[in-house]
């Protein structure tokens, strides 16, 4: 007997076949299976560089058709959801033609690599009146949603106190070249994973108003180009630290650092409140460290993901059999996949990323002037 | 432009579709996109109870056809691989069966509810010359590998000691009821858990020749089914502690536990040698803690997984982004299409399995006799 | 102006003055400043080998006065607590000497080499009734005695299982000598310091009723003295692995093992409850793990040792700051010396150290026989 | 025999009797017994407040004498070391007398309220000749020596990144009232304990060189003494988070808090180099976590204190027995006493105390202005 699926088709249409571009095909093709979502995302074309990667791409990550020309993509009428994760600087022209056809368009983090281009980027979509979202998985964990339901729930009362971190170590030998992560627009180690931290912070505890940052260049020069022994000064940070003062009235500090040796994955935050607190660290993303009590009973308590922390049932029944980080791509999908189908909102959509730009920007401008700066936009 | 793939298909057919059904289809689903497979596996067939179910789950599951009849799955000619992930009592009657088609059989754990039934299972897929594996998914750990590796190149020394342990909570409260899990055949704490701690100590330290076992049951009656009033007392253990003596001369022991409060996945060892130790724990699937150094530096080194270790590099270049359980399936899954493929064994195939089922017959039998008791089959 | 201390003084005479000996004098002197007791040791004699040896450490360690003849200080009239600190086959000769001598006696552990040793110097002290205690001094962590607070009263529900452990490496090369600790008589890991986790099974649990244990000698041979190239065999234990039953009906499992490389310090247990669990590894021996949650809020809560949990308060008013492994010395001297004033009974008393020898020789017949032996004494 | 001790004596006189007072008197009387000191350390005089209370604490506490008038026991000829460890406005006149008699001056930290008063106190010191040292004792746990030689060596190459903190809850509770900590000079978060983890910070990297400070106050308002229902403004800081640049180059960030709810010592630091990091918490104050390796054995090593990292053998022989917080001030006594026989100089000595304050002074103000401040004095 065939199978006549009643739910209707959505067309994926995926610009990039990298890293990033396999992680959303996965997660097109396996959300179906582990949401009830209302609609059937079909992987309809994938555009990369040429005819012959996009081709190969297609057939290992099934999608229909291919492309090398991601207008025609973006044209297409099967497709109904742009999927970029293409380099950082083809986001914006990628989006605009999106926009313009009227697509869904998930972007891949950063939104682009200028506040400038983001807020083009973002005035666009919103007047077109299309879904965006953007590509800041690791909002989607389970245990980020019960730290945040915590926070906001008062249950560790007041919160007084912020400190957040992103660190990892996947820049700290000098035999690492140049690429897009070192261009002086949009590179740096803030620029590309304090973008994480401050995107938490943001989730967790609401605008992040003022900031005093300190940046430094810790390998001062670095390949041209892999291998290669020429070599050519380094102009963005690999390290910054920054004092930030939110909205709310919290104040904190976080760390956006690429050289940190011994670090593969520390998107790390303590939070502290009246009552309590609640500290995380990705490098244990399946739990969530809790201090609420009082007296000879007293402790943090190691919180492990399971069923009642949503939408970890959906992957497994049984708790502490852990999510990974893939998985948080496929929730990422299903909450868009949700979002497109109800014509809703996303989150984190343009708008957001928008002003996580902002907040990189006025850190960076922070280090080169020395003094606090505000962020545009926040009251 | 349309994709030709030019790999050969191979159909899967799925019988079942719970927890274990879905976590199987998701992993045929994204395999494709993740290893480089030589073939391309086809969700042809999905089977389960009654035509509804089976029809609503292979429209959300992605499998071209259901069918209520898993006889009729199991001859379909497109089938090539039966995977069996129903209950426990129906796997020796569909593994012949998929053995008398010549169809590679993929079965989850545990093999059959007694060795009896494994054996004659082993022996037919031999006789037959058919490809088979059995779900022990835990093993397709990089971590695992990666201790694996450790203790055959001689990095720790001679073997000594071995400390197991699989604890788990789901069975501690007295309002769960009676099922399969708690069947006088196949049913009980060592048999449903216990197997993973024992298939993995085989892994890693080979075959364990004799044991010693004492078993009890905590929950002494459950519900007859859920929500009822009515109990009936159970006969099969909730928590096993075993010493154990490797046919190599290592001893040790072990404890299945599924009414261990607190614990959701501690399925754990620590293994000593002459010159250093390696210690695991399920809760921390993606780090491995290996001790070998003397003097003043000398510490347990806690080691985070990363395309070091493959094939975590499958999933994800960066170290630190962590394997969930789901992903693990989708290793076990590559190796079985791999095994298929190439005609070649699976691991671990119908004869491991039941050496493992025999395992835990011999610890059964210690804990009713109170003597130890020599694995058959074991030298 | 000159101090008048009104408390009245308590003379110790202490015989031995290596690492334990070094600590008993150093409790002895530091009690009086820490608690706040009835009486004031005063350090009378020291007793060691030689006249020389004895009288630079009672220099060192502050005592009054210094002998080589162990039996003068037994003897002297300024001598009320007989602290003996000597090779473990001198225990029954000094013990029984002190108690002829109507001294309160304070013997390290373990209190013989044998349990037919250890129950003439419990029969000889029972009946000229005079007070006792034996060195347990991990008993003495207030984190152990809030383990027993919680278990006792019910916080963690009905006890369903144990998991223990004292794993060391002091022993793991094969060039440590042989010495006393490897003595067929009263050697052996189980002897050594599986003896403490033993004690501290019964002082959370009860008593252990029944046994079943699998010792193996890992260095086969060793140096018969230092540096010696001469090897003669190991006919000790250097791992034993038991079952044990629990007269409460509790079961579980231990170890004992001072060839665990990599490990320093894990005497450790799992303790679970129908309710909850508890954990602790000496390694963080300031903290307990408690574990009584259920829900989205579950989790094992790391609870660190403060001026809440008796008597820590009275080394530091805050929390965090940490005892050491001196200190624990300091807690049982006071006890000591408490129990002495009180004309009371110490604990653990020769009798509760006899029954612990009596529970390792039924692990040692155990291991001999490979059947399960029942504890002498214990119903 | 008697005892007649060859060690020429060295008097001590201790000035406050309590937390402080008691770790103090404890120390001078262990520290003989547990290390080889060429002078004997003699609990002349203790003084206090009262008569009475200076004589139940001499009394308590070994002293010989006990007085009310602290400049008797400083001018007293039988007193060598003068210890301070009265409430923090005395340390000058107090210190200033004892300096004037010549003796050497043993100071709880703070050094005094203000940096200008400490300048005073240093430079009398140092006209004077007299050997000081300062009661940072948390610089004394071996596993910060191992740190400081692992940074040294160049073991973690250059070091490129600090993120210190020292956060505890004490004052997190409106209930505790005010007292000197909140008093606005020389109180605060960032006077009382922010001082610790910049005294640990030159300790390992040097000067820090500039700083730029955010303050903030948590509890608004405090009864204006135990118990009491009328409120007064809290003036001073509860948490301030600080960015710093050190002499070398170094840069990172630091926090002070004493409102950190869960946090009960949380004292440490992460500092990372080009070829590895170290990161320690006084929370486990027995550890030192090292990174070093590449590859796929790569980890921090969590690195257990044991006689290899001296002076923790003059406590215990064997690893993984644990120092305590009392046992660090052992250590600070024993180089203490030696400083004074020797006539050398002692660290930290007053200059370097004096520093950290200049440097917490500096965060103070960098806290007020917005602006980054230069520490004075630092090149």
């Amino acid at each position: 007997m065939g199978i006549e699926t009643s739910k209707p088709a959505v067309g994926i249409g995926l610009i990039g076949s990298g890293f990033m571009g396999k992680c959303h095909a996965n997660a097109f093709r396996s959300v179906g299976g582990l949401f009830d979502l209302p609609v059937r995302p079909v992987a309809e074309i994938l555009a990369d560089m040429t005819d012959e990667v996009a081709q190969r791409s297609a057939a290992a990550l099934g999608f229909k058709r291919s492309t090398s020309d991601w207008q025609k993509l973006v044209d297409d009428p099967a497709v109904d959801i742009v999927a970029i994760t293409a380099p950082n600087v083809l986001h914006e022209p990628m989006a605009l033609a999106a926009i313009a056809a009227g697509k869904t368009v998930y972007c891949e983090k950063p939104l682009s690599t200028t506040a400038a281009s983001a807020r083009k980027m973002t005035e666009a979509a919103e007047a077109a009146g299309v879904v965006t979202m953007v590509g800041f998985n690791f909002l989607r964990n389970p245990m980020i949603g019960l730290a945040r339901e915590i926070i906001t729930s008062g249950e560790i009362g007041e919160i007084t106190g912020f400190r957040g971190r992103h660190a990892e170590n996947y820049m700290s030998s000098p035999d690492v070249p140049h690429s897009f992560r070192t261009a002086i627009e949009g590179g740096g180690a803030l620029a590309d994973i304090g973008s994480h931290i401050i995107s938490m912070a943001r989730y967790l505890l609401g605008p992040i108003a003022d900031t005093c940052a300190d940046s430094h260049t810790i390998v001062r020069d670095r390949p041209v180009s892999a291998g290669s022994s020429h070599r050519a000064p380094v102009e963005v940070d690999d390290m910054t630290h920054a004092l930030v003062r939110f909205d709310s009235g919290v104040a904190g500090s976080l760390e956006a650092n690429w050289a940190a040796s011994g670090r593969t994955m520390d998107l790390s935050f303590e939070i502290t409140g009246t009552k309590g607190a609640v500290a995380f660290s990705q490098e244990f993303m399946n739990e969530l460290r809790l201090y609420t009590g009082v007296g000879a009973r007293a402790g943090f308590k190691r919180i492990e993901a399971g069923s009642q922390h949503p939408p970890y049932g959906q992957f497994c029944p049984a708790p502490g059999h852990h999510l990974g980080f893939n998985d948080l791509k496929v929730i990422e999908v299903a909450q868009l996949v949700d979002a497109h189908a109800s014509g809703g909102t996303g989150f984190p959509d343009f708008r957001e990323a928008l002003v996580v730009q902002e907040t990189v920007e006025a850190m960076q401008e922070s280090a080169r002037s020395g003094a606090w700066v505000t962020v545009p936009g926040v009251s």
